[in-house]
């Protein structure tokens, strides 16, 4: 047995037996313990600030690119938000317990389903260390025990913060080994969680493609993973032209770098003409490069040549591919070949058309007349978010505390027996 | 690319293509079509039985066993069965395209979760022939298309049922390949299927327990699996005892070969010396072998001892491990330890034990005052069953049509962009 493996026996068996206090710990008892844990966050902001300065000196020695060091920095505000973020979901309506569905069967038997804790949760994270406390949140909200793997960067800073939640949790009277930091940064870690379905129930991936990728090839332990943002805006023929500008500027230009961006446009060819030449002078205003296939190229001048690459690329930047369509179907048909079925929208102003798209598209998200940037589990009401689930199995689209529980066949009866 | 790889691109080209189509059929092509299979199930009886008697010839001639005969069997019986069981499945309602939980958002958004099919369904199962359709019916309701993967033994059989099927979903103007039967016996098509997850979405396996374990170690496909079931009675203190001794009755001898039989007995052990030579009694009288920890030995002479082997023994025959425990947190611990997760049930009159029992114990089905006979698909009014689930993602117990259906958010606005 190596060094490792004895690691992940001795985290994943003190979380096992953490897990089954936590699956019956009161809701008062688990919102205690958050408040406990943003208060002391608050109470220990300097500490966290220094531990932080720690990190962010060895990373720049290290010589840690613009983007990582801006990732791993942890202002003054951010310590705020996180104390915030836990009293949010202290306010959440806690899912555990919850029984639905109950109907009495011909047998006499009253049938339903009670929702619980899913057990494990393992969160394999890289730089920001507000994931420590917000990852953690949500765990001790839904009644599981969290192993939390943080990035080596942040290893002071996630120290600290792993310590004031544990002493939260026992302040509150919960065991401290709901969460656990994993005490090693280790690469070998990574494979070794992927691997511990003994241990780990669910695995969540907050990090890059490279991470996800590794996983998708490495876990048993089933996962609720987030991978490419490929989404696309369809306008219909006939559409409200003022709102398809608002919806195809917002949702390519309001964020360039998120997963619910818009990263290609598909126009229906009847309003094309008048469209797209409004959307250029937009779009080249904001300095985004428009990428069109052939009959865009003959509307909009000097616009670069679309390829077959760009239908399959999420740009995460100032970049956008432009199609136009001679249907709806066209539009559908591209998009279920073309899109990570993450969130894709159109506008419209035809009833029959608006509900075709909702059913036929293949997505996590599909939205009429809206921007796609509203596909999160805030704007969608969750209240927090786990993590994105590109997957149809299990969560599917943005997922919340729903996402970190399961649901239990519970039976009332009166000595029933089967004949 | 091997001969295999061909034919799983093959095939699940084809699925993909069909599932597409499939999930915009409507409730009455679904209908219809289940209606026309049914019909030439029916009408095609005669044929079904010289089928089935050259399957059975051949598994006489390769000298396989009783037990195996008598699941390939399918009698007149079981034609006219599978025949109502396509219109049973008919008859319920379509899980396909409802929305739920459609709430107005600050942003003006209004969201709900919309019920889709998963896609493709790989079903890989042994000898018993009507599972070809009992499984179809499912698939093509929900909306999936399903890859149907059969034993060597029922190759005649399941062809012939497959042709029927397909040629009911022709009838009903939906396409033939939503229902795929594997052309071939060869064992490599198990393990091309539990790889396949560019074209199947999940895999249930209706098999004994060497083809589950050997696609635990083989699918990257997620599957709906069932292992053991290791279920138990707890009598509690002051239960009535004559409701228990019914229960506990019910549970071990109703049928001693399904998987929510009673595998062990736990009594209180003030009710013990009472209960338990009654129960003795009883099973004795139906020839059921009781194995008794120290103390149940010192109430019942002659009473095997029952080892740590015992409580981990799903024995699917008439024989019982008894335990008595002197406390409900004794009686959790024990279940929580050595039950597979499946199906649990107490007898008690106490209020607050009775809801202890029901959130403490961690298995899909947990019952009050009821047999574990009663964990089952039909019982619990799903309708119909696909399977039976140990897994806590997605699927937990008895699986009927929604397990095979995933949710999608989907978004009404009204131009409503983010800010």
């Amino acid at each position: 047995m190596t060094a490792i493996d004895e690691l992940i026996e001795n985290l994943g068996q003190k979380a096992r037996e953490a897990a089954r206090t936590m699956a019956g710990a009161s809701t008062g008892r688990k919102n205690a313990a958050l408040e406990a844990i943003a208060a002391r966050v608050r109470a220990a902001r300097h500490e966290l600030a220094a531990a932080n300065a720690a990190d962010l000196e060895q990373a720049r020695s290290a010589q840690l690119d613009a983007a990582a060091l801006d990732r791993l920095t942890l202002s003054t505000e951010a310590i705020e938000l996180m104390a915030r973020g836990l009293e949010e979901v202290a306010k959440l309506p806690d899912p555990i317990g919850a029984i639905s569905e109950l109907v009495i069967r011909p047998s006499g038997i009253q049938v339903g389903r009670m929702r619980v804790p899913l057990g494990v949760v393992g969160i394999i994270y890289e730089s920001r260390p507000n994931v420590t406390v917000d990852a953690a949140a949500l765990c001790i909200k839904s009644g599981n025990a969290a192993i939390l793997r943080g990035g080596s960067e942040a290893v002071r800073c996630n120290q600290a913060l792993a310590g004031l939640i544990r002493k939260g949790l026992e302040e509150a009277g919960l065991p401290q080994d709901a969460v656990q930091l994993v005490p090693t940064t280790d690469r070998a870690m990574v494979g070794a969680m992927a691997k511990a379905s003994a241990y780990i129930d669910i695995l969540v991936p907050r990090g890059g493609r490279s991470l996800i990728e590794r996983l998708m090839r490495e876990a048993s332990v089933p996962m609720i993973k987030h991978l490419d943002g490929i989404c696309h805006v369809y306008v219909d023929a006939g559409a409200d032209l003022v709102m398809a500008a608002a919806i195809a500027d917002n949702a390519k230009t309001q964020r360039y770098g998120t997963c619910n961006t818009m990263e290609t446009l598909l126009i229906h060819e009847s309003v094309a003409k008048e469209l797209l030449p409004r959307l250029a002078v937009l779009y080249r205003a904001k300095g985004v490069e428009l990428r069109g296939d052939a009959h865009a190229q003959t509307i909009v001048a000097d616009m670069v040549a679309a390829t077959e690459e760009d239908w399959r690329t999420e740009y995460l930047a100032p970049i956008l591919a432009i199609r136009v369509v001679d249907s709806l179907e066209e539009a559908i048909l591209h998009i279920n070949t073309y899109s990570s079925h993450h969130t894709d929208a159109i506008v419209t102003r035809d009833y029959e058309r608006a509900l075709r798209f909702l059913s036929a598209v293949d997505s996590a998200s599909v939205l009429v007349n809206a921007s796609t940037r509203f596909a999160d589990g805030f704007e969608y009401g969750l209240g927090a978010e786990i993590g994105i689930s590109n997957d149809k199995l299990h969560a599917r689209g943005p997922v919340g505390l729903e996402g970190l529980t399961s649901q239990k066949y519970v039976v009332f009866g009166h000595g029933e027996t089967r004949s």
